[in-house]
């Protein structure tokens, strides 16, 4: 805990309020010690009263009213949370740059390589001025940069089950990834498949194959073991509002550790990170619910010959909102865990 | 459909019919237009009288009083349903063989070959008088079958998934399998962990590595191919009822079929099976449900190199007693769907 | 269960199939034994195949396509179901009428009186010629009636929750009816407020006093009564797919019968009625579940001087489609549960 | 906000933290500003690490090993909280404040007034020394209690609904509540009824005319009213983990108030406090879920002649630990929202 006497306070801005990043930012922002929400801007409600789309915080938005969503109506803040659609922060980012704040893009616009499959983030990232905003994978570059590419929630939960192995250059292809969200990770944007009664009691895949986190995924662990790693991700959609449950194969370069030491080898990789837990226990996303801390749990290596690792997050904290607060305190020099629940299971 | 003139009546015993299995197979057994439901066997309510334990079949079956569950109890029955926890069929399904009535066996007692990983079903089942109940690759046997071991609610899931490329010798290894099942296959005993509140918004791993249902895919799959798989098996539960979704990596064998070829392939496979269908959207547990249908949709060669090929049962039907119900319809030559109900999503 | 030798197939017309109580209607119509869907008529789909629309059937429609929602279209059928919204029955059904096929309106087009409030069912709905399709209070009006009018789902379980007592005259007001619907019972039309997130963990009350349920519920007690009865009607709804729980209280006329009494007055009033069950345990959405069944149970006089009877059924089946089908099996002879499922519980 | 620059830190102990309302209770303290968990208290534990019993606390309990549960154990905290069974509270209290630390009682144990139905809270609690602890009615008299009775879950919901209309003396008989609740309500003890897939798709009430938060209900409302008023008390079980939905009907005194009026009269009664709003939306458990918030809507006189107010509470927040956290507050002269969340809806 910090007393905080000496701390500035950082005046935020968030472009796309309303949908479930947006409004989850504004749960971990409304009571962060640090921080005060200065300015919602809005494509669609510019110039409405914010009070009626927030009923949940009781209030705390009164007064505000929506600003348009552009550079100048935002100059004057610190930091600039997009939790925007597709496309919608890579023409906003470069003006709001220039205008002055720093930016935290929760979209998937400058979160890959700008080059074929396989190519590294490290080199692309930085000409574009975007550092991935994975704190465990890129905390110093973090802590400079003017542009960050809050990581997705798959990729979130995927890369903390593998980083420590990829590395260590301690696997090799085939690397398998299956992974089932929770339905707030689908956007507010009601539909008939997420409709509740054709939602409830089904489970089912979606996008295989094509998925826009697979090349996210692969890039991520790429650059972690310093070569290229294909990933075949395969995303499934279940009845819960919240968590990612990942399982992960991988292909042991070697003999493969065994399951003592494989755990104890995560343990020591994780051992300064506030919020990966090496845990005992399967990891559930229950117990992560509402808080920002990645459960991961290695296991040896099975009859089939691959390492198994299991991680769960919540798909909005530590794969969304948290996080992207988790790095705004980087940016800023705030204590890493200011104005974030490390306490899950509500 | 038949018009069930000359058709014998069946004559039933259940043992084990207070779990989901076997109130399960009560649902499809008393409206079956073939068979009638004469025992119901209990270890420890003989003598009671069933009619509070069955709210659901509103009085049905009322005059119902749980016999003992000896084979003298159950020998004028033509067939008797085990639907009982692990070791009771091993020990009661001799003596009821003896004593007269065919037996299908709803738990694993007779599922796994005798002998050590990757040895085939085929042989040891034979010696033992259990034949692998399920119909997709065993109908013929299944015939004249007094033993029929039916098929766990994954394996099904999961060979049918593979069956046709395990047969024609498409795939090697890596065959990957993850699976996430609906409460009701964890079984009807309360436990912490399946207690509603811990259990809702929870998606977890469980006996990664362990599950006795991974040497029953390998077998499976090891003899439609004619030779040793190995399967790495991990299966998941999520917050619904009922359901399974399994989602099948493997590796093609040479170059791999493309997805229009694979997808021709796999409806000549199954054309003739009334239970299985090639789906062009993606298997759902939803559209599946309470029925004893099976939604297959195989995915072309992704960009790791692989198969990925997902399926969705009811677990409690085609994952285990419209199954039951199926082989016996098999076993005493009544229409194959006789009392099942092949409309799902309700 | 019936021979079904003698007995006539009916043909059957369905408009606005692709609704929750459309595809509900289907499920059952499907398996009758006696009746064959011929036509599917749409506003919006004419023309199109239906195949697509309804994966959960496993082709038994492909070979449909629909008609358009006209009498012509409709006119070679025996009876037509018109699940349709609210206004287009009205404009349907006498141009059906005249064309030759009888009508069950599961829409609320004909269920009120015309009059004012606290007029009875019986001289309007047969000067429309219609009838209030609630078997257990008109079945043998049903069984003459060209035009049905299918009770709404919250009206069919506050009905017969009270029907004995306010037949009998035994209550009087005031009468308070809360009740609890699953999510089918808000219809299939995406929107915010039914988005599975939004819905989960939701519970609220709706349309405090405004809702249409609550004439019909005054007026049908009010006619089983002989007398105005004031109802005053909450309806809720909460995150599951089927079912509804109504808790309905009303003040006994006199001293009130003792509980066992009343249990032995509501046992000899639904004797005869096979799809009502006086039970012991509490009424529960679940062991109705997908079945035509209501359960009821009646509580003796509590300490604030009221009767509280709650009542439990399926909305989209006793509430919707499965009590529409049983109205057309009154209506043609057959046995009042051809294709009906009293099993619950799935 | 508070400076908490001269605030004294409370130091608790809790009994019975393994309970759900215990470990919300240790979810709000363990981040409370003004607050140490000093001593956890385990009848079956002592001795025993906490650790394996809160993973969703990611090791904040590492430290701790409970302690038995007696007063001379707990002697050295300033508060005590009993989140204990039926009747364990009645035999710890008096031995406790003899000790040193204030009580919270969270068990029904000192709620309820010695004497028969319709006798007022004030004359006997005073004689146990418990205040009723629901701060919107007592605060003042918290301040200064040495021992407090948390209000019940239900009837925290249910009181909040029409204090306003009961102090003021605008409401006679009925008072007819119908409430439902989330499952955490009926505790963490697994059994068949509160298994997953029994409690899934089912709604159903309990203990009608029984419940004993009916007489707390009553007791409250006509202590506040000033003379006795019998209450009809339903509650009901609905599958989802937190919260309440209360819907109260009550017959005005006189003509009653015109809706515009009837809410301004609320507004005015709940103006000063921070955990009531009264909102132009339904109250929805969704809304106030993980906060202390009450949200409660009246609605004017309904064609039957009655009032019917709403109300949503979480029933583990404000319907019990958050409640006991904030009393705690009250007692202690801390902010009242110290330690409290009050922004909903996750």
């Amino acid at each position: 805990m910090d007393d905080g006497a000496d701390m500035m306070n950082v005046k935020v801005g968030i472009v796309g309020s309303t949908g479930y990043l947006g409004s989850e930012l504004l749960r971990h922002l409304l009571r962060h010690p640090h921080a005060t929400v200065e300015k919602l801007a809005s494509a669609t409600s510019a110039g409405k009263s914010a009070k009626e789309r927030f009923p949940q915080f009781h209030g705390a938005l009164d007064g505000h009213t929506f600003v348009p969503m552009t550079a100048e109506g935002l100059a004057d803040v610190d930091v600039v949370f997009l939790a925007t659609p597709s496309g919608v922060a890579r023409e906003l980012a470069p003006s709001l740059l220039d205008a002055g704040p720093r930016v935290v893009d929760l979209s998937g616009d400058h979160r890959l390589s700008r080059g074929a499959a396989k190519i590294h983030y490290g080199a692309d990232p930085v000409a574009q001025g975007a550092v991935y905003g994975l704190p465990e994978l890129n905390a110093e570059r973090i802590r400079g940069a003017q542009l960050v590419a809050n990581p997705g929630c798959y990729p979130t939960a995927s890369a903390l089950a593998l980083l420590p192995l990829a590395r260590a250059g301690l696997i090799e292809e085939p690397v398998i990834v299956t992974a089932m969200s929770g339905v707030t990770g689908a956007g507010k944007e009601p539909s008939e498949e997420l409709h509740f009664p054709e939602m409830n009691e089904s489970a089912r895949a979606y996008k295989v194959g094509t998925h826009r986190h697979e090349p996210e995924i692969a890039e991520t662990l790429s650059f972690a073991a310093g070569s290229g790693l294909r990933v075949s991700f395969t995303p499934h959609i279940i009845p819960m509002n919240r968590g990612i449950l990942a399982t992960a194969h991988a292909k042991p370069r070697g003999p493969g550790l065994e399951v003592g030491e494989l755990v104890a080898f995560y343990e020591k990789a994780y051992a300064a990170e506030p919020f990966v837990r090496v845990v005992e226990h399967e990891p559930d996303t229950k117990l992560v619910r509402n808080s920002n801390m990645c459960h991961v749990k290695p296991h040896g290596v099975n009859a089939a010959g691959y390492y198994v690792v299991t991680s769960a997050i919540d798909n909005l904290v530590k794969g969304g909102s948290g996080q992207a607060v988790e790095n705004m305190n980087i940016m800023f020099g705030l204590p890493r865990d200011a104005g974030l629940v490390s306490y899950g299971g509500a």
